[in-house]
């Protein structure tokens, strides 16, 4: 515990959850093939709706075409739709990532969508988010990364020395390996050592939509001596902080991303730095981890 | 990951949360002050009517009488129904302990009431469980209580080699070195090495009632040669087990106690001895930590 006071609680007043059940009158349900797997806000769904043979409406849902019944011809109709709203400007940040869209993490996909789409449809996506860890003593240090200027989605903010999303056809284990290579230059022999430590949640509303995440959280001891070093141009620098500077910044800066904050206020939890005696504890635990409206819990 | 796949989600089979809020039919409101602190089911509700200075029904809810607008009158007009009722043989096991009403961990006591009967009235209780873990190389052995053939809940189950419920006017820290000290003799200064690690929640059906409980999680790291002896009668023997063994007992065995169970589960998550490859990854985590439905979140 720091001499601060300030409540963390304020990390979800910055970001509030989007009810987004309690909201059917603003977000319409994504259906696919009978199952909800996403919400899609009034402005967006208009523009879906001009194009009947791929999309209908109706007062509550987005429907994809029932015509359309293979994981291939749903993604193709789909894809050709979003590559022309690109092209209008209504989807940045175009990726060419390809994610699965399913109501269970564990279900094939119903169809593949590009990444940049997935916060329009308010789609479930999932990603690995890697915690840098070095002794300290009894205590320990953790690597902070700044995200760089150039990335889409929160540039300049603070993030985890390692996270990733999660696209179609390769597995977390292969995942973390990549994104470990590719934004830290942790090699395969370290990076698999990394331990999966649980999941935080999200559902709120960002710039580019609706950020409806599971991350899946590991934690990587790494040697004192290591020094990590961006390779793919999306990190500008790497801070290596005590976990009490850590937790300051999280009661009073809004320097991290969310989801970072997220993973590392979920650290500091198992870490014991945030005990039972801080006020909000129940509440700060119960944000961490919002049940998503469609998965089956 | 051991050989067997039996998947984790049976324990919830085992024990399914109570819908309580869905259920409305089924239980009444616990209604104090007017807030919702509990949940009453139909047999135990008209035994309360039966003393309507105190308790009053209404359609969806039990209400203590507004007339009772302190805590020592609140407490005391409860304590002498539930005396009567106790002498009658509707509320076993009687404990002497008081346990606080209220709808958030954080606040003050509506009242203060019996601990046995808290399930009869579906109220949130709060406890601690200790995790006793002893390094095994680069792994960890955990010891394993049995309970007493004299404990009133779950007589002759597994549980944690230190756990209790929180009475009122004891601090969660001087419950923990308490209870250390009591149930498995673990003195002041290795109890306060314990590390808080957040929080299972669950609601369920049990022989005593509704156990609608919150408990804090703590790990503490004990000597390879420490030895727990039993202090207060309470438990039986203890085992140290390899993480593979507790996951295989929790695979396929019903001996571990629910909130016990619930706590190992949530260890195993949090050592990355379950992870996101599990199948019911999503699903096990979500019912570790279900909102429990009058908490405010």
């Amino acid at each position: 515990m720091t001499a601060t006071s300030s409540s963390l609680l304020r990390l979800f007043d910055r970001c509030p959850p989007v009810d987004l059940a309690a909201d059917a009158g603003v977000h319409r349900r994504f259906i696919v093939a009978d199952r909800h797997v996403g919400w899609v806000k009034p402005d967006f769904a208009r523009m879906l709706a001009e194009f009947p043979n791929v999309f209908y409406l109706t007062d509550r849902a987005v429907h994809l075409h029932d015509r359309l019944d293979t994981v291939e011809d749903r993604s193709e109709a789909v894809a050709a739709v979003l590559v022309k709203l690109h092209e209008h400007g209504a989807i940045p940040g175009w990726r060419g990532e390809l994610y699965p869209v399913n109501r269970r993490f564990s279900e094939a996909p119903l169809l593949l969508m590009e990444r940049a789409a997935t916060p329009l449809f308010g789609l479930q996506t999932y990603g690995i988010n890697v915690n840098g860890l070095v002794r300290d003593g009894d205590d320990w240090k953790v690597w902070i990364a700044r995200r760089a200027m150039t990335k889409h989605v929160d540039p300049g903010m603070l993030d985890l020395v390692v996270g990733g999303g999660l696209p179609y056809g390769i597995s977390i284990a292969d995942n973390l390996l990549k994104e470990c290579a590719e934004e830290a230059r942790i090699g395969p022999t370290l990076a698999e050592r990394a331990r999966p430590a649980g999941l935080t949640t999200m559902m709120i509303e960002a710039a580019e939509g609706l950020r409806v995440g599971v991350q899946f959280n590991f934690d990587l001891e790494l040697p004192a001596d290591f020094q990590p070093r961006n390779e793919d141009g999306e990190v500008s620098e790497f801070q290596l902080w005590s976990l009490e500077r850590l937790e300051e910044n999280l009661r009073t800066a809004d320097e991290f991303m969310f989801d970072a904050a997220l993973a590392k206020l979920d650290l500091l939890v198992r870490l014991g730095v945030i005990g039972p005696e801080e006020p909000d504890y129940l509440d700060i635990i119960a944000h961490l981890r919002k049940p998503v409206p469609f998965v089956r819990t």
